[in-house]
This record gives C-alpha cells, sequence and structure tokens, in this order.
C-alpha cells in the first residue's frame, strides 16, 4: 500500500479510536490518542480539545520528534510529550491511547498493579504497574521518566489519580488494549470485593495474550466496538 | 409444521437471540449462540465474526457432529468444538449460548459456583461450577472433556476467565438461561458484599426452576428481550 | 370530575406507570402495576404479559374484589392475588406496583430489612421488611398472608428472592414509592459496602415522609418520569 | 461585553447546566442551579419543578438577595434560600449547583468527607464535609447555617441524606465541579471497598486544582459535556 494511502488509513484510525474510546466511557472531556505515520519520526495525534471534536483528518495534529507540530491547524495536547517519548525509544510501538478509564483509576488511587484474571487481560502481556508522579505529562523530562518507567517491553502504566497510558503496534492494538485493560480492572476489582481472584500464571499470559493478539481477534473485537461506536 | 418452516424459525431465533445477548451485554465482540435443526446432526450457529453482523440466515454456518460446516459461506467459529460436542452427548439439548457475561467471569476468577438465590436463577436447575482449564475451546479433545464436566443432566459451566456455556432444549431457553444466570451471579455477588446470602435449597430450584421453565413464561420472557433489542 | 374521565384518568396513569417502571429498570419482562377505579370494588391492573405490551385502556384488564375479569380481553396475571387481597383489607390503598427492582431483591435474598437513609426513602414512611415465603403469590391464601404480612399501616414487602409489592394511596404514589424503595435500597448497600450508615430516626421518617408525600413533590416526580420514559 | 448579553449568556449557561447535570444523572427530578446576574444584588434559578422543563430564558426565576422573585412567570424552588444565602455572604461566588449525586449521598449516609483523590477532585480545593441537618433548606434561618458552614472559602457541602451544594466563581465551575465532586466520590467509594486510597496531600491538592481550574480545562469539559447532553 502506497503511503499516502497507508497515511489516510492511519488517520481514519485514529478518528474512528477517538470515537470508540468516548462511546466505551473509557475517554470523556479528555485524552488523546495518536499513531505513528508511514513518513520517518512523524506521529499524527488528536488535538487540544475533547476526543469528541475529531471527525475528520483536518483535526488531526502532525508531531516530530522534536514534539513540534508540523501540520495540522489545531493545538497539539499539552501531553504530546507522553506520546513524543514513548515514539523515541520505542521503535516497536505505533500507537498510544492516554485514556481516563475508571477502575484503573481506583487502581492508582490504591497504588496497586492491574494484573491479568482473564484472556483479553493477558493482551497486556504483563502487569500493568503504577507511574507514581501525580503531574501531568507535559513536559520531556518527565516523558521521558515515564517512557523509562515503562521500559523496553512495557505495553501500559497506570498514572497516579489520572488514568492510563497504553502502548501498541499500532493504534488498534493500542485502544482494544487500553479496552480490554479497563475491562481486566473491573473484574479484578470485582473479584476482590467478596474473595480472591486467580490470577493468570505468566505462562498462561504469555500464551492467551500471544494467541489473542494475532489481528483476526483484534480486528474482530476493533471491528465490533467501531460499529458500535457510530 | 413443516421441516423447512420449522428450519427457517430455528435460523430466526439464532438471529434473535444474538440480538438479544449484545442488548444484554451478555456477549459483546465474541461469542456464539447455536440450535439443533430438525435435520438430524446438524445444527446452526453463529459465524466467526462479532454476534453483530449476523442479520439473516445467509450469515449463519450449518455444522454436522463431525464438526464439519455443510452450508453458509462465512466461517464456523474457533470454538464450534464446544458446540458439537456437546449435541453429539446431549440429544435433550437443542440450544446453547457461549457468553462472555460479566460477572458470571467474576465468579469463574474466584473459582466459585454461581448458585440459584431467586426464582429466575432457578431455572437453570442447579449450581453452575468452574471448568477450570482456561484454553478456548478449540479442538475435540477439549470440547469432550466439557461436555463431560458438564455431566448427563448440567445446563451450564462457567469457563475460567472468559464467559459461560449455557445449554436448554432450545436456543430460547438457552438464552433465557443465559440472561438469567448473570442476573443470578449479580445478586449472590451483590449480596455477598455486605452479608450472607440466603440459597434456594434444592427443593426450592426444583420447584420454581419446573414452574418457571413451562413456555410461557419463557417465552414471556424471550418476547420482552427481543422487542427491546430492537 | 365524571366518574368516567375520573376512570380514563385512572387508567392513563396505570400505563404511564408502566412505562416508567421500564425505564427506570424497575421491572423488565415480569412484573404488574393496578389501581383502584372509582366504581365501588373494582381495580385495573396491568395484563398477563410484559408491561411492555401496555399502551392504551384495552390493554388494561378490569378486576373485581372476588379476584375476577368483569372487563378486558386478555388475562390477569397469575399474581393478581397479590392485588386483590390488599385492596379487600386496605380501603385506603389506591394502587399497587408489584416490582422486581433490583437492590430491593439483593436485600431480600439477605433476609434483611430496607430502612430509609434519605429524604425519598422516607416516603415509605417505615422500614420495609422481607415476607419469608418464595412461592408466587398466585391463590387466595398466600394473598392473604402477604396482607397481613404488610398489615394495617404497611406501605410495602420485599418478597423473598423476587421483588417487591409497593402500596400507595394511588397509582402515582405507589410508582413513586417504588421508585424511591429502589433508591432507597441502593444507598444502603452502597454505604454497608464501607461503613455504617446513618438511618432516619422514626422522627424523621416521620417529617420528611408527611413532607414529601404532599402531591407537590410526589407530582414533581412524577411528572419528571413520566417525560423521561417517552 | 455589555450587560445585555452578558445576561443572556449568564441565562443560556444556566439551561446548559441543568441539561448536563440531568444528562449525567447528577440531578433527576430534583436539583436546582443558579447564576449571579451582572446586575447588582440579583441572581437567575430554575424553577420550582424538574430541571427537564427548563429550556428557555422565560423558564427561568430571578431573585433578589432579599429572597424575592423579581422577574419570571415560574415559582422559584423552595429552596432557594440554599442560593440566597450564600450569594449574600461569598461575593466571589457566581454560581450553585444544588444536585442529588448518588454516591455523595453515600458519603452523607455515612457522614463522612470526600476527599481528592484525583486531579479532577483537587478542583474542589479541599475535602467536603456533611452539612448534619437533614432539613430542606427551607427558610432564612437554616440558608445561613449552611452558607456558615461552607464557610468563607468553602466550595461545597454534602447535605445529609439529600445530595450536594457546589459553589464556584460562576455556574460553569460550579456544573464542572458538581460532576467531578460525584466522580471523586466514586473513585475514593471504589477504592475503599477492596483497600486504603492514597490521597492528594494539601499542597497536590492546592497545585493540581488550580492547575485545573484555569479556564482552558474548565470550558473543554464544559463544552464536552455540553455536546454529549444535547
Amino acid at each position: 500500500m502506497g503511503t499516502e494511502s497507508k497515511r489516510a488509513e492511519v488517520m481514519q484510525n485514529v478518528i474512528d479510536a477517538s470515537r470508540m474510546l468516548i462511546a466505551k466511557g473509557i475517554c470523556e472531556a479528555f485524552g488523546h490518542v495518536s499513531a505513528r505515520l508511514p513518513e520517518a519520526d512523524l506521529f499524527v495525534i488528536t488535538p487540544k480539545a475533547s476526543m469528541d471534536v475529531v471527525e475528520k483528518p483536518d483535526d488531526l495534529v502532525v508531531v516530530n520528534l522534536d514534539g513540534k507540530r508540523v501540520e495540522g491547524k489545531r493545538e497539539q495536547p499539552l501531553e504530546t510529550w507522553l506520546h513524543t517519548c514513548i515514539y523515541r525509544v520505542r521503535p516497536d510501538i505505533g500507537g498510544i491511547a492516554r485514556t481516563h478509564s475508571f477502575t484503573t483509576s481506583v487502581f492508582s488511587i490504591l497504588g496497586e498493579d492491574v494484573k491479568p484474571v482473564h484472556d483479553f487481560g493477558a493482551i497486556l502481556m504483563r502487569k500493568v504497574a503504577v507511574f507514581q508522579d501525580s503531574h501531568l505529562i507535559e513536559n520531556e523530562e518527565i516523558g521521558e521518566r515515564l517512557a523509562d518507567f515503562i521500559g523496553p517491553e512495557g505495553t501500559a502504566a497506570l498514572l497516579r489519580g489520572n488514568g492510563t497510558a497504553v502502548l501498541g503496534k499500532d493504534v488498534i492494538e493500542a485502544t482494544i488494549r487500553a479496552i480490554y485493560l479497563e475491562e481486566s480492572a473491573i473484574l479484578q476489582f470485582r473479584a476482590r470485593q467478596i474473595g480472591k481472584p486467580i490470577y493468570f500464571s505468566a505462562t498462561e499470559v504469555r500464551e492467551r495474550g500471544t494467541q489473542l493478539l494475532e489481528s483476526a481477534h483484534i480486528l474482530r473485537a476493533w471491528e465490533h466496538y467501531k460499529k458500535s461506536s457510530r
């Protein structure tokens, strides 16, 4: 697929991801979604506004790895540094969802990890820990500390008191992970209300997660949520 | 009723069941529903896609008791074996719903049974236990183990970490059971959050369950949920 | 107001009450609402079907105090005896809502009373206790036992494992009480999840309840829920 | 901006706030919202009816600081004194939302404060305590006691058993605070169900709260909720 149509596809996915995350209640007035573009060292991100204003590629902002806007009439979000610093050190990552999902916030408030208890939660491939600094990720210094906290293989972090940062090989994987991370948190939370959850072992996480991350399963969830968000 | 119109009715019920289960949140992007057809040793099942693509009989897949597709342009689900193996050993069963209902998943994660606490939960006719293997039911060996676990009189099983399999004499009964199994789990869960639920005795389960399983009550619920899912 | 227009008004209120109770999730496929008619010893009730079929007076059933249908083409509910037996011994009662509200069912399952913790819960005027018999109220004997359990001043009862019976001077009061009884149960339930609720004293219940039961407040809630159920 | 167009803008904000608070479930049949008008010593308030009747400026009531209606064909609410007494002693306050948000009511019922656990909760700038008197704020004496309880710097109070009073420099700030106060209560409640929440320190509250109270963030939430309430 040529770069231009690949670019258009990536931008459409970011628009669809925005709509999906709002429809699922993972984001309301705040939060942002980004995706790497085919061109070297550029990514596209939802603007400094509620994601519900995002309807067409014109509404998005193109940013380079110095964190500077290179295209788009809207401003980029305050927390663009969250995305910039991760894309710099993680060539394997092609999409990031920064959400305010509710039950993951409960875990942040407790200072506790979210650990897989079901198949879909296993697509995060490991437990998700709390990045303790409660400041917004609004400058390079804290952006680098967060990327460092997530590490070379991490897929997400809980941000103390204000949501999550979820990573994927593309924005489809990042978005579906964001949705299932919240579901995973809810299941773990509910189970803990009346007993002791049986967590997936490291082997189970690896096997189930890898199996589900095959395009077919992730794409099936993506198509379902895209359809129900219209 | 002639075989052809009976066949059309069964297929329509499977389509309605799909819509109902999504509307009630019992299934989202994953899950499947099947029903035995009037012809010997055949059943119809929702395809390998989100159930929200199911709109007409053409979208369904007809499968035989060797697990092979004999009609339909779509693929059957990976977990068709869940259905095939149950239909083989349970001639009394005419419908199966494989769901991802949320609170039943909480019980799976705790490794605990769901037991009737109210009338509608009694239509499962007994407690529902956890099938501990967390693999998808994607081959004949595990399908047979699950059918064996459910046994000659079982009506459902909780699948560790990923939902339920619910059985009925037809797809109407299986679907309404799936809905009320989730309600039963929620009631039991909520009660346990602040005290000790009073479970129905075996006698109460038998009496209430049998009374409610008369067509009139189950059909009334079916018509209500069909209407509210449009 | 003449008897004929009063009769039409009562019937319309029963239709609106049905819609409201479904919209608020207090009833789904089961449940019934009734109201005394201006004529001596008659009441009108929703039919033996889901309340979502109720659209016009023709859909309702008129029953006398012997429990016999005297008007209407549909059948009366199995549990008409619940209504008949209460109307017989409570001349002050002009409306009854038999619901399946969710959190009140949790209290039934625990065998515990719902007690007022807020203003709106005070309109029940006292705590609401559990009628322990889990049979449907489907004959005169159990109907009389329930009316006796509620007593000469009771406003509601929790029915073990299957919902509530809520009484009012008319169907407007019964319906608004049913809605706020469920809210009261949820508040009490939530508070007990993390601490000890401060219940209203008998004096507070009497004062707040009486104040809110003035037509203006109850009618205001009625109009609001009627509007939001369309 | 001239007084007349400023007046029209304030009235429109009150109408939008009404719609938003109902859409978010913060108010149902009861509750009221007010805002100071540009003219000295006048404020506008939603009428003595469910806020869902509020569609145009004509539906609102203009009241002076003696609590008397000076404009509008509808009656003012019984609890106008809640607003009047606060506006009298708090020249910094330009908007008040009196809500019945659910989880804040749970805290009232427990007699416990709601304390910030996340960024958005920090916009209340401090913990919110319970005003213990369970009477409606329906006369000058209790209105003055409530204003005194809130104090010269308070931003909200929980009203025992029946909701909240939330203050802001204008009705936009009051409304967004009301929404995030409920969210804050839910997070604190959920965390306490399974562990011990980490509350924001006084410094964190001050820093995060001040940062978020800048118009851009509050306006962004306002625009989002206004759009999703249509």
